[in-house]
């Protein structure tokens, strides 16, 4: 059995942000054993999973992914976007757009302190969309 | 339901590159709702869902690879394959070999500027294999 | 047909271990055709696939990934739970925790070269669990 649905969120501040909520009440009923897939239909966005108690840790992961991927590389040569467009593509690049997560007696089968991350890598990315696909 | 085929891709130079047109065409028709996996059998390239209209990002995102894992640091201790190996291993580790990705209408379901890449790390990588699995 | 396991791993110590024999063990007899999701419970680790014969490209790798999130930070808030800590969580977010791996011929389908690796990124992480889901 598959099961696939769309959803947009709403518009997140550059940043990492969590958003398991807002997956698990777009879902509704789970089945009892399977996978959900999460996938973003974005370039310069992207997705993790990472700690879901600790606001500090997504403060962090933003600092750091800035310092991996800078803005204003003299070597750059695709800027006519903004400073922040090019650096959102190898972040976007590095954490992946496309998540699959164990389902288990209905539930989402996260550990303990993980949570699901929108990774937000534009200073104003606006709404994002994902296409959530359940198999069961 | 459950379909796989193996494909080589042609040998490409190093550096970021569209292969959606090489999977769409090997895959044929395709189901009405479903996933597709492709897994790159290859532990010296990647593979990443990039910007699919500027060619600018492609060369970008191999500049910024070269900066994330440079060649030739002196503590790299595998170093008897060419100065280009061990930077391709640590980034095929960043970007990964597995990819899944909705299917939506009998059409891969990706955002209007998103393609899928193939990351090729050597300079010098030859033809690479993927597996393509669908489910529906 | 969906099956579906949770396995512990054996303590680590920090760096890149190869696990592809303790997921195999545990699956026992495989599907013909399908796939392979692993799926790591934890945020301060991560899983890829790398090479699975010369332990000097798990060395390096441990090498790269400290120079790419390294230790103290200035710019780090989330200091608490140790030096290691943090980098471990961007580490995590780079890697990834969960990987997906098609099944053929009844085997897994990994390259001659790949194999599937945990990447403990504590200094004293423990044992780690891990949710192994068959789709055939």
């Amino acid at each position: 059995m598959i099961k696939q649905l769309e959803i947009s969120l709403p518009a997140f501040p550059r940043g990492f942000h969590l958003i398991t909520r807002h997956i698990v009440n777009a879902l509704g009923e789970l089945p009892e054993t399977g996978l959900l897939n999460v996938f973003l239909h974005h370039t310069s966005a992207g997705l993790c999973i990472n700690e879901n108690a600790d606001p500090s840790v997504m403060h962090d992961l933003e600092t750091s992914f800035n310092r991996i991927a800078p803005e204003r590389l003299p070597e750059y040569i695709h800027t006519l976007e903004g400073d922040d467009d090019m650096p959102a593509h190898v972040k976007s690049a590095l954490t992946g757009v496309s998540l699959t997560i164990p389902i288990s007696n209905g539930r989402l089968k996260l550990g303990t302190w993980q949570g699901i991350c929108l990774c937000e890598f534009r200073n104003h990315g606006g709404s994002r969309r994902l296409t959530l696909t359940i198999y069961s």
